[in-house]
């Protein structure tokens, strides 16, 4: 496992020079379309962060690989190509397969397993209470589990690439899962499948999907919504706007205002020079665009990951507001991005905008099906103008990777339209869990849909909070939520084992 | 549509041979998987039916076609290749969008949809009482629904030949419905699925992964439990014998006592010239397989069409019973031939084998996904032992079309093990039919799994009787079984009209 790390880091830089043109593009378009991580990932690969740690597992963890089929929904003869796919478990706190004892799953998402299983704090907090068996499945095309061996290869390869998306992602999941019951004869072991952000909503429509493999889904922070004309385009950046003005109204203002200063100086002779020396950027900008969408970013990662204890918005703001008196606006900003980042020799504009293989990844994902339209109008966000206009991203992927998007295919797979009235007599044990200031919980699930498809959220959370690690830190109202669907969860399990009970007595009856 | 039943018997002669060498072993696998029509439509190719009558719709039905998607699952440039569904829409009943008056839909199955329409009486004879739009959809790969336009041509291509399955199909019919939906301005128009046998799968599952589109199924004969080992192998048969041993003690031990003498007078010299002239074959029998498989089918038609008011098993075991005394056992049992097919100059032993659109399609199917293992061992039927092992059916399949079925698919994606326990407390809205007397009821379900999820079946029923047209001969449970489903559909649209009033109302407050 330790060599996943190395290698990842060994191929990036080919994969940019593979991929220049097309990247370039792509990152653009992902720009536009906040990564949906349950942690900022990007904050890794900062300048200052070049002693990357490779994430280690203790021995609880194994690592296997599943033979698994290319393409689910086809019988061509290609079709029966297989890649490997990679999962790990986690034995230690198993009760057993004589005990029924319950299998956790978590359903990796778009980034290499590895990276998440330390921070998938649910599974291994909740394990010896549960007595559960530990399963991580990741995600085909990412990590370890990528056709052709690398995302380079598989993604210059249209057909290969083609397998890249969700219901093959989902049947991949059923595979493996009905496998792994089968090899550990725990076929009564009830499976409570758990996601977060992208893959919360996998979580989610495994459970609609597969109910005869998983008894209930955990999906956190899923913003299944945001499709189609669901969710409104600027809910995400409305959200954001919201943090920031919450967290203080003077800031928010400071943000609004400092768009068209930065037009402003950029417009002067030596305007990009006087932004990189103002922003002590560590390459020389290439345009006001450059720096505006990193400031873009680092507000959106700020609301997004606003978690206890530092609350990222309010450093900003707190750079913002408790700038050295007489600051103009944009020292206000740079001292904003200063308090957010740490005092660094430089800072690195294009930190967001780097092609990791996620963002590789869910550049395509967003091309293909994952079309979620956020945008912005004027004058209703801190941010200047950028609405989601479906034919320029359209045409954008087609440049891109010469196929269009098809922006309807999520609803038609998995619906989402008048979700209450589809689903409140049909379908049951799922949280769709949120934290409102997360700017993604504008396109998540935030009612009861039903007595068990059930809302649960926090007013103070951020993205996927509620499944990291538990801290002693945590504030009450994240212990309550995590307390609260660690019994949501039990009470499916019990009525599974009273179900289970009766059907066999009702046998042999 | 007039040309459609021309082009077809223009094509199949050429068809037969095209695909001379692989049909003869599709048609084999074939015969071990008993056809899963709504119809006996075999018969209508007896040699003294060949003045074939075109099914002609009324003007009321209007025939549309969709550019439809070949591969839904997929993002490669190929995959977005499209080829032309057929459906159908009569509007003469419906109350209209405005009134959100209900869509019955009927799924096409594994036949030119054409053929079926004026014999799915569930939908013409209730459309009134709803106010109901019909719409039909073509299935693809068959009728007027081929890629390529022609079945050879489909078949011969092995790419194109792949995205043959049901899932496709699923996809298939919820795009064309949120299309209908869509152009109609029906939105909130509830959408009823009706399918029967193979159809019948597709309408349940159609309900099961795609809720946001039906809101409920009726799913006519549909042997969803006749996949891996959740049925026994030998249900169809012991079903087909369990009918002639209720129609006729004697009828039943004649015939079980047949193929052994079958088999004596064939060995003898000249032996297939004796039978050839004692069964009046209109070709000389090449072995005497040739008619015990066509006994076989007969007899399994019989039972699995054994509907009033003629009730085939009955004809046949007439004949049986009542022929010449001094008849030896292959005299009766011709004369159960005699009163089934009525007195002919000739009796065509290769009727069910021919290579009908259906036999086609069918043998890919089940050589792709569709495995269900149907066979008997010796002594629990009235048949000789012809049990189902699986290693010799890829191997066959392999021969024949290339690849190996996955056999473990449907309950991968559909589910089928412990329906209970999975469907009880999820999904909603599912009327499963069945008639005892059918031997595919022995894969479907016979008991309620949640009080929405409900059985109806007869004892006296055969394949798919209820979705037939009503006649006025028709038995009191027939009637019975049909008001029950009437009743029980209406009662899911009074409660989905309720719920949708009480979401209004909810916003609006």
């Amino acid at each position: 496992m330790d060599s996943l790390y190395s290698l990842l880091y060994q191929w990036l830089p080919l994969l940019l020079l593979f991929f220049s043109t097309s990247i370039s593009s792509a990152t653009n378009l992902h720009n536009k379309i906040p990564i949906l991580s349950p942690l900022r990932r990007t904050n890794l690969l900062g300048p200052d962060d070049d002693t990357l740690s490779t994430p280690s597992l203790s021995e609880d963890f194994k690592t296997y690989f599943y033979e698994q089929t290319l393409d689910h929904f086809n019988y061509n003869p290609q079709s029966y190509t297989k890649f490997k796919q990679s999962y790990v478990i986690n034995y230690k706190y198993w009760g057993g397969a004589s005990s029924n004892s319950p299998i956790f799953v978590y359903l990796g998402a778009e980034a290499p397993l590895v990276g998440d299983i330390p921070i998938i704090g649910f599974l291994t907090d909740n394990a010896p209470r549960f007595k559960a068996l530990l399963v991580y499945i990741e995600h085909r095309f990412y990590g370890n589990s990528i056709p052709l061996g690398t995302m380079e290869k598989a993604m210059e390869n249209e057909t290969i690439r083609g397998y890249f998306n969700s219901a093959q992602a989902l049947a991949d999941y059923a595979e493996v899962l009905l496998y792994v019951k089968d090899k550990l004869s725990a076929h009564n072991s009830p499976v409570i499948v758990v996601g977060a952000s992208y893959g919360g909503m996998l979580a989610s429509w495994f459970r609609l999907k597969y109910p005869h493999v998983a008894l209930g889904a955990l999906a956190s922070s899923a913003p299944i919504l945001y499709f189609d004309d669901i969710t409104p385009q600027n809910g995400y950046y409305s959200r954001v706007t919201k943090d920031f003005k919450e967290a203080s109204e003077h800031c928010y203002r400071t943000i609004r205002k400092s768009w068209s200063e930065i037009d402003k100086v950029a417009s002067k002779p030596n305007g990009l020079s006087i932004l990189s020396q103002k922003f002590k950027t560590c390459s020389h900008l290439n345009s006001s665009s450059e720096l505006k969408d990193y400031l873009d970013s680092m507000y959106s990662a700020a609301a997004q990951y606003n978690q206890p204890p530092d609350y990222p918005v309010t450093q900003v703001c707190s750079g913002i507001d408790k700038a050295d008196k007489g600051s103009d606006i944009l020292g206000r900003i740079f001292a904003g991005v200063i308090s957010y980042n740490g005092n660094r020799s430089c800072y690195d504009t294009l930190v967001y905008s780097r092609p990791t293989e996620t963002m590789v990844g869910w550049s395509w994902q967003t091309c293909s099906e994952m079309v979620m339209p956020i945008g912005r109008g004027s004058n209703d966000t801190m941010f200047p103008a950028s609405p989601f206009i479906l034919e320029d991203f359209i045409k954008s992927c087609k440049s891109t990777f010469g196929v269009s998007p098809r922006p309807h295919w999520i609803t038609t797979y998995y619906g989402g339209h008048d979700i209450k009235l589809v689903l409140q007599r049909f379908a049951s044990n799922i949280i769709f869990s949120n934290g409102l200031r997360d700017p993604y919980s504008s396109g998540g699930v935030l009612e009861n849909l039903s007595s068990n498809l059930l809302a649960v959220y926090t007013v103070k959370g951020s993205h996927c909070l509620d499944i990291l690690p538990a801290q002693k830190s945590d504030p009450w109202w994240l212990v309550a939520q995590r307390k609260n669907e660690v019994e949501i969860i039990e009470g499916w399990i019990k009525e599974y084992y009273a179900d289970l009970l009766a059907i066999r007595n009702e046998k042999d009856a």
